[in-house]
């Protein structure tokens, strides 16, 4: 089989959550597996400089009319939450705890974390809330409890922050298909000529 | 017939040059013309304190990268030109004076000095090559050279420029179907439904 799709989102991103809806069943249809790895955009702006376009003057407007038509265009449920962006520091250390336990569940996680945000506009930076979507998923609600209390999670996150970033994800959706990079939900199409074709 | 389409576009943008080999065939499958308006980047990053992505430290690299890529993904021909980015007044100045005499000239210079920059990697900031192309387009060379001498026409390109800011552009290319406000090539499938459907 194929090497497997790294697919890097920032669970505060909207492009990430539209990307997160398409991408297994893409890599599917080409009997790809794929990589879920949740970053930090805080901590690639830090490091890049960059920053989000819902603070500038004229992007900022366009950006929430373009969140709106892609859902529409892709045919996603979708909101503007009430706290946009958000801190996804607790939904990514949970990830990351999960996936050394069991990748499925962490998956599944993933996804139930960006609906409650990007569908049904909840605060995901609440660790009750993270803790109720994992335990509704599968997990194990107080070890996960303990270890969002600890160290290692927290490292866990960074390390893999680093990681994303010596790779060269500066955004959110990132996809990798055999090292060549994608960003964004619209490199769709490319990404599967890619798949179909082996390169282009 | 319906209201024609408004492309907005920097000469020395790469996706703008994309778009301008594409628009002209899109917009006439839905029976709906093209308004070709250049504008220049410069003057909305002075206002908006936006800026092109090259110079960034992991979006620079990448940025060639997806150029070279989205032209093959278009099968378009494209080449880095030696200088890039470029001043582009000379241009944008030329086509204006032109569009005033001949709207079809003005389009078929526009698209010649996009393959000399993109396709030939010619220096477009060149009066002398911005007077040649548009010769050999139909225009008068002598009269034209005379103009670009006057302040008429930079008065007119900015006149252009602050209607494109008022208007929300804020980089390139810009499409506006009826009014909604498209940016990038990579909306062309968004574009593309929007005629089909009349919005969605």
């Amino acid at each position: 089989m194929a090497e497997p799709i790294d697919f890097y989102f920032d669970f505060s991103s909207p492009y990430g959550y539209f990307m997160a809806e398409k991408i297994d069943a893409l890599a599917a249809a080409h009997g790809r597996a794929v990589r879920w790895r949740p970053f930090l955009l805080g901590a690639v702006y830090k490091q890049t400089g960059g920053g989000p376009m819902l603070a500038a003057e004229l992007k900022g407007p366009y950006a929430y009319r373009d969140f709106d038509r892609t859902a529409r265009f892709l045919g996603l449920p979708w909101t503007v939450p009430a706290v946009f962006p958000i801190g996804t520091q607790v939904a990514a250390r949970t990830f990351y705890w999960l996936d050394e336990r069991d990748p499925a569940l962490a998956r599944r996680f993933a996804q139930d974390v960006y609906r409650a945000y990007f569908a049904e506009g909840r605060d995901i930076s609440q660790e009750t809330l993270v803790l109720d979507i994992a335990a509704a998923a599968g997990a194990d609600r107080a070890a996960l409890a303990g270890a969002l209390a600890g160290e290692a999670v927290r490292q866990r996150l960074k390390d893999e922050c680093a990681q994303a970033i010596a790779h060269g994800v500066f955004g959110s959706p990132f996809v990798f298909v055999d090292g060549e990079p994608f960003w964004g939900v619209d490199r769709i199409p490319q990404i599967e000529r890619w798949l179909e074709t082996g390169g282009f």
